[in-house]
C-alpha cells in the first residue's frame, strides 16, 4: 500500500524523538501499519542546526511552515511548536487543506480545541492528540475507546511529571520547595521559568482534556481551578506522613449532581493507594467508572522518546482511520459531536472534598474547644487531629486537623472564624483530602 | 443511524453483566458510538431460568445458538459460553455467515485462535477479544494500539484475580495455601475445581494472547511454561518478604536474542515496585516498550460488570469500525497477518532469570562452603544470602539465597548437585525473581 506522508512542524526534543522511533521501529510499525509513515518534510526555525543535525535524511528541512500545512503531498502534519497563538493558525491552515493533524499540544487543545475540532469535524478530517496529556501512556484512548461502557464518574491524575519530581525529593530528603525546585531546574526537569509546571496550569490543560473527552463536555479551561505545590512547606507534607497520607498534586475532575467539578491542587491521599507511591517524573491516571470501578494507567508522562511514542501511535491510528467513514471514525471528544452535554464546572466553593488544616496557635488552654465547636456549628464532623508539642521556648503549637468531606464554602467560613480567634496565630493553612475510593 | 443488532451467546455472570451495562448506560454508550446497540436475541441453556429473569426485556431468548450464529438480523455474535468445543465451532459458523464476534474466551483464542482469525480475515469480519485478558482493563488496546510505535521488550502481569488474592491473605495473615484456597473457595473468587486459576493454566491463556499480539506471532499455548501457587508455603513468603520481595504469581513474555520466553510462575518482585503493591482480586499489566519505558495498566479482572464494560467496549469499537476497508481496521494480531514473525518459544531451561534458593541443611560446618562452590563453578554469582536459626531442638537449618541472573539450565545443575550433598536434607524450593526495572 502508499506510504502515508508526514509533515512536522518543529523539531525539537520530540520531533526528534519522532524522527528516532520512527526510524527505529520502522519495520515494526510497518507490520502493524501496514503501510510506510514517512516524514517528508520538517519546518524548522534554526535551519543550520536542523540541516547539521538531519543532514544524511531524506527530509526536506524548511523555515516556512507553509511548506509543511500547504504541501499537497503532505497527508497528516504533526504539530510541535508550542504555544497557542501560530499553533492555532498553522493547525487550521492544514485542517482547512484537508491534512489531518497530530499534536502533542495541550495548552492549544484546552484553550482553542473547541474551535479545531469543530473546523476539523466540518472538513473531515481527524485530529489526534493521544501525546498531549501523560506523554506515552496511552490514556486518551483508554478514556476514549477503552471505557466507552461506562458512565465516567471521575478522573484523578499525576498528570506533571515535574511537580510529582519535586514532591518526591521534598518528601524523600526532607528539603524545602525553593532547594528543589533550584534541583530539578539543574537536571533539566523543570524550565527556566517554572510557573506553568509549578502553578498547576499544565496540569490544568491536560485535565481540561481528560475532562471534555470522560464527560462529553467542551473544553472549559477557564473555569479551571488551578493551584500549584510552590506555598507547599515541608512540614505539611511531613505532618500528612505522620497520619498516613502522601501529598501530590492532583488533577481531579468529576461528574456531581450540581455539576462538574475541575480542579488542580495538593491533594493529600492514603499512603497504600497505588498513585500515593507513584514516584520522581512519574505520571500516573485514576479513571473510575460504573461498570469497571477503579482503574489505573501509569508511566512516563515526557520525555523525547515516551512523547514521541504517543505521536507515532496516533499516526499508525491516523493511517488505520483515514479511509473509514468520517461518521464512523473515533469522535474526537470521544462523544458524537451533536451529542455534547453543557453540565456546568463548578465554581471551587461548591466542590465537596474532605480536608488538613494546619493551624498554628498558642498553646492556651481553650483553643481546642474554640475550633472544634466552629466546625460543629458547621456541621463539619473531625476524622483526626494531632497537636504538636511546641518547640523549645516556643509559645505556639502547630495544631492538625483532618475533616470528613464538606463543601468547600464552609471550610472558608470555618477557617476565617479559626484565624479571628485571639488564640490563633497567622493564616491557616488548608490542603484537600481524597479517599480514592 | 441504524442500530447495531446483536446476539448473545450465554447470559449467565458476564452476559447478564453486559444487558445491564448496555441498558443502565444506553443514553452514554449511544452518545458515544452514534448509533443503537440492541442486544435482540440471547442463546441459553436454562430457558425457563433466563426467561424468569429477563421477562421484560424486548429480547428474544433461544436454547438454540443457532438462532443467533444463522439469523440474518443478527451484526455481531458476543460468545460467553466459555470452553473450546462449542464456543468454537459457533464462532466460526458465526464468522461464515458474515458476522462480526466479540469473546471473553482467553482459552478458545489461546488455543483456536490462528484459526478463527484466519476464517475471520478471509471473510473480512472482526474478532475483538478486550475481555478476554484482565477484564476491564483495556490492555489489548493498548498494547495493540496505544503502544504501536514501540519494539514490545517485554509484559509482565498478574492476570489472574484468585491466585492474587490467595497470595494477599497468605501474607497478610500468615496462611497456609489450603487455608486460603478453602476461604477464596467460599468466597465466590475460586471454582470449586481450581485447578485452572491455581495451577496457571488461565494465567498462560491471557499471557499467550498478549505475547502474540505484543510480538507479533501466532499463539502458541502449547509452547506456554505453567507452574502454579499450590505448592507455595507461608515461609517461603514471609523469607521473600524478610529480603524486600513480595511473590506474585506473574505471567511473563519477553523478546530475547534467542526467541521469546512465554512463561506463568510465582516470582519474586522487590516490594517498591508498584505491582508488587496489587492486592486482592486486582489485576495489573506492566508492559515495557523500546521508546516509551515501563507503563502499567490496573483494575478488575474478572466480575460481571467489570468483564462486560470490555465486552460494550467491543461493540463500540465494532460499531464504529464496521464500515471501514477491512485492510484498515485494527489487526486482530496487531500485526498484519501477512507481517506475522515465527520468532521461536525457547524452553524453559534456556530461560534467563534470577532465583529464589530455599535449602534444608543440617547445620554443620563446611555446608555453605560446598553450596557456594556448586553456584561458583557453575557462573551462578549470589546477591544475597540468610541463614535461619535452628528452631529449638533441630538440627536443621533453613538456608535462603538470592542468585543473580542465570539461564534455568544451570541453576537446575547446581540444584542436583546441591541436593545430592550429604549435608542437605529433602528437595530445594527454586522460585524466580525479576526486577522488573
Amino acid at each position: 500500500m502508499k506510504p502515508i506522508n508526514v509533515g512536522l512542524l518543529g523539531l525539537g526534543t520530540v520531533g526528534g524523538g519522532t524522527l528516532t522511533v520512527l526510524r527505529r521501529n520502522e519495520v515494526e510499525i510497518t507490520r502493524r501499519a501496514g503501510r510506510a509513515i514517512r516524514v517528508k518534510v520538517a519546518a524548522v526555525r534554526n535551519l543550520e542546526k536542523a540541516q547539521s543535525l538531519y543532514a544524511g535524511e531524506d527530509i526536506k528541512i524548511t523555515t516556512n511552515p507553509m511548506d509543511v500545512v500547504e504541501n499537497p503531498d503532505i497527508d497528516t502534519v504533526v504539530e510541535l511548536i508550542g504555544g497557542t497563538d501560530l499553533a492555532k493558525s498553522l493547525v487550521l491552515k492544514a485542517i482547512a487543506n484537508g491534512k489531518h493533524v497530530v499534536t502533542a499540544n495541550k495548552a492549544l487543545l484546552a484553550i482553542h480545541g473547541n474551535e479545531i475540532f469543530a473546523a476539523a469535524q466540518a472538513k473531515g478530517v481527524m485530529v489526534a492528540f493521544e501525546a498531549a496529556v501523560a506523554g506515552g501512556i496511552p490514556i486518551i484512548k483508554a478514556v476514549r475507546e477503552g471505557l466507552t461502557a461506562n458512565r465516567i464518574e471521575w478522573i484523578a491524575g499525576i498528570i506533571n511529571g515535574t511537580t510529582n519530581f519535586i514532591l518526591t525529593e521534598m518528601r524523600d530528603k526532607g528539603l524545602a520547595f525553593d532547594t528543589v525546585l533550584a534541583e530539578a531546574q539543574r537536571l533539566g526537569y523543570a524550565e527556566a521559568d517554572p510557573t506553568f509546571d509549578i502553578e498547576g496550569v499544565d496540569a490544568a490543560h491536560k485535565l481540561t482534556i481528560l475532562s471534555a473527552i470522560a464527560f462529553g463536555i467542551p473544553m472549559q479551561f477557564d473555569k479551571a481551578y488551578t493551584e500549584g505545590i510552590s506555598k507547599l512547606t515541608k512540614e505539611d507534607i511531613q505532618y500528612a506522613e505522620e497520619l498516613g497520607y502522601r501529598i501530590k498534586l492532583l488533577g481531579i475532575t468529576k461528574r456531581t449532581a450540581q455539576g462538574i467539578e475541575l480542579r488542580v491542587h495538593p491533594t493529600l491521599i492514603p499512603y497504600r493507594r497505588l498513585i500515593a507511591n507513584v514516584e520522581g517524573v512519574m505520571n500516573a491516571v485514576l479513571v473510575k467508572g460504573d461498570a469497571v470501578g477503579v482503574t489505573l494507567y501509569y508511566g512516563r508522562g515526557a520525555g523525547a522518546e515516551p512523547t514521541a511514542s504517543a505521536v507515532v501511535a496516533d499516526l499508525v491510528d491516523v493511517t488505520r482511520m483515514h479511509t473509514a467513514d468520517p461518521e464512523n471514525r473515533v469522535p474526537h471528544l470521544a462523544f458524537q459531536p451533536d451529542a455534547l452535554s453543557n453540565a456546568p464546572i463548578l465554581p471551587m466553593s461548591e466542590v465537596c472534598t474532605a480536608y488538613y488544616l494546619r493551624i498554628r496557635a498558642f498553646d492556651k488552654p481553650g483553643v481546642l474547644a474554640d475550633m472544634t465547636r466552629i466546625l460543629a456549628d458547621l456541621e463539619i464532623s473531625i476524622d483526626a487531629m494531632i497537636q504538636k508539642e511546641p518547640d523549645e521556648g516556643q509559645e505556639q503549637v502547630d495544631i492538625i486537623i483532618l475533616t470528613h468531606e464538606t463543601v468547600e464554602k464552609f471550610i472558608n467560613q470555618a477557617i476565617s472564624k479559626i484565624e479571628a480567634l485571639a488564640t490563633i496565630s497567622g493564616k491557616v493553612t488548608k490542603l484537600r483530602l481524597e479517599t480514592l475510593g
